[in-house]
């Protein structure tokens, strides 16, 4: 039940290493891969935005100090659990996981970020992870980026997977990132997980700007379900090792659209295999006043839920889009708004539009990618969302899935 | 699919007679009632609150110019059609049927109050409906209130009616009430439809106040998906045959909790009926330091599409409560929250209950109606909203009907 196919590819990032391991989280058989381990050069810098719930889970918590008190040399992920709702304890977990890496690999703890997804308000089974990060750490090698995409999922029926590789100035410079994530997505600063490294060299506060600036072009535009996790982290470490500088804002300007770009297809990618997906659309409000104005009528029409009912039936209903505009807290001219879906015009200055037939709307909604396109007519600032169908599978698979 | 017996009993509201028919609107065959009057004794007073939609329908918008004009004589109700995103045009038709009421009563056009609900979009059959009237006007009759609960049905698997009688200083008053409506809701001032009478008297603008309270109590804390009609209204109508006058604060303190248990019912009516719900919900979040707060994580929980499916599997998933409390955009100490699942104590202090159990949890949501009670433990403000479940029947609905 995903839309499109999935990307395999992805290149090597010199500096970074990786390990996965099945510990037995998800299951006691430990059939399942479900511990991941990162590492990354001496010198790597890291940047990370995380969630905003008020349940921050305790990685999180934890995570931003260690984030702030040293650079991080490690990242250690668990799927199966996600150490939220879980208080101090939950805390005291997360940093013995930190030790017993620190230990394995004479660093200090707070060179580590601990990560968590899975279900919420269970103790974290701590000796599980400590005893197999050993195996984790003397399996470590640079080709292992799809196992650690498979590492982290949850509800997925997919790996996420992107990669860039360009040259700046004769230096061949490489991106490459994973994600997960399929229910409880509309991420507020950041998404579910993502880890995306590069071999640039880069000072923190400036990969901070840029890991920010493409995040809220990307993760910070795609909903599932109007659901916020406790503990959507995105991650971005510049290992330096092609001795490509971001210093220079020459660099920069070659450096970001690829980075932004690869964001933009994982967050994708997201949508694409969420719960029950069967439909990936696309929603741009363009000529509006603001960009506030154009997010508050994208995001409601992409969380309608009768909206989304509508698009999984591919019905061209008219009327679910006029009602998902007009329940948008804004204030614009109904009159001069034209809708499209695809190239078809629905609506012209606020009323049906005179060529617009059942067929030509069916034609556009038969298809698995979708654009819905709402020119307010008022403005020059342009916004766009993407979201998934709601379906029979989303409710089966969130009735039967212990969050 | 609806949750709890339905009421069918009501009392006669002395000045008020109804009628309903079929007038081929819904079904060109005449097989289902899709027209109905009210008429309203002369020096009746009546007060409207109607849908903030930006794409409020033709008959809000002319409804709200005929109550300013003149007192209300006659409601004409279509549905089948919803008369909305239609323009000029719209307008125009909403007032012929106004014209033609006017004609066979002998009052003024603006004495009649036009609405509609069904489908968006489409112009309204204004010759099907006009020569339904005189029909209506000759079948006038004060019992028919359960035949117009059934004429203004369009998804409802049932009517909804609400009544009470009671004594004002050794006279008898009543009130009776019918709503409609089961998906597109999150009313957003007023709901779907929803028109109730009584014989006191009462000058306008206190009716309005009344009206407006008593909505914000009831119709404007109820949820269904998240999404607000176009065609939005609820009114109240006093035909003062009664005698007893609500000039008088003391009558007002008795007639007023009546009137809110009536609303209250008749909102409840709509979630116990709501699109495949098999749950009715009820979700309070107290000790809040303000209105808005208890509201923000009130809806958070409700309007959640995973606690919803959870709720739907009778799952009494810990994670998912937790994750809806902390997308709520406000700022509070998680560490004082309690969270009560009916008498079983979920969350205390911000984690999980120490003698919380699943088969506890489970026993709660195996039931039919369900409270989940959120204390903050920060302030004395508190709120209750309503809402149903996610369930297949839901997307089965929403895929099949043509809003």
């Amino acid at each position: 039940m995903a839309v499109g196919e999935a990307n395999l590819n992805f290149q090597v990032v010199p500096g970074v290493r990786l390990a996965a391991t099945a510990a037995g989280i998800k299951d006691a058989e430990k059939s399942v891969s479900d511990l991941v381990l990162f590492e990354f050069a001496e010198g790597s810098t890291t940047a990370g935005v995380f969630t905003k719930s008020l349940f921050a889970a305790a990685p999180v918590v934890l995570g931003k100090k260690h984030l702030e008190a040293a650079p991080s040399r490690y990242f250690l992920i668990n799927s199966g659990n996600a150490n939220a709702a879980t208080g101090e304890p939950g805390i005291e977990d997360a940093m013995n996981c930190c030790t017993a890496t620190s230990q394995l690999t004479g660093t200090r703890p707070e060179e580590t970020i601990p990560f968590s997804t899975g279900v919420i308000g269970e103790r974290l089974p701590v000796e599980k992870i400590t005893s197999s990060i050993a195996e984790l750490t003397s399996t470590l090698d640079d080709s292992s980026w799809l196992q650690a995409a498979e590492g982290i999922m949850t509800t997925d029926t997919r790996p996420k997977v992107a990669t860039r590789r360009f040259s700046v100035d004769g230096e061949t410079v490489t991106i490459t990132g994973i994600a997960k994530g399929a229910g409880m997505i509309q991420p507020n600063m950041a998404t579910m997980l993502a880890y995306v490294a590069t071999d640039v060299r880069c000072e923190q506060e400036m990969l901070k700007e840029l890991l920010v600036q493409s995040v809220d072009a990307s993760f910070n535009r795609i909903t599932v379900d109007s659901d916020t996790s406790t503990n959507d982290s995105c991650m971005l470490t510049a290992t330096g090792v092609s001795g490509v500088d971001l210093a220079d804002a020459s660099t920069r300007e070659i450096f970001y659209p690829e980075l932004a770009s690869l964001m933009k297809e994982l967050a994708q990618g997201i949508i694409r295999d969420a719960e029950g997906a069967t439909k990936f659309v696309t929603v741009t409000v363009e000529g509006a006043p603001g960009s506030h104005v154009s997010l508050e009528i994208a995001y409601a029409i992409a969380n309608s839920p009768l909206m989304k009912t509508a698009i999984f039936a591919s019905d061209a209903n008219w009327g679910r889009i006029v009602m998902a505009i007009g329940k948008a807290d804004v204030d614009i001219d109904i009159d001069k708004i034209d809708v499209y879906l695809g190239d078809v015009c629905l609506m012209s200055q606020g009323g049906k539009a005179s060529d617009y037939t059942e067929e030509r709307g069916a034609a556009v909604m038969s298809k698995d990618e979708i654009l819905i396109r709402v020119d307010l007519n008022s403005g020059g600032s342009s916004e766009t969302v993407w979201t998934s169908d709601l379906s029979h599978e989303y409710v089966r698979i969130n009735a039967e899935y212990r969050t």
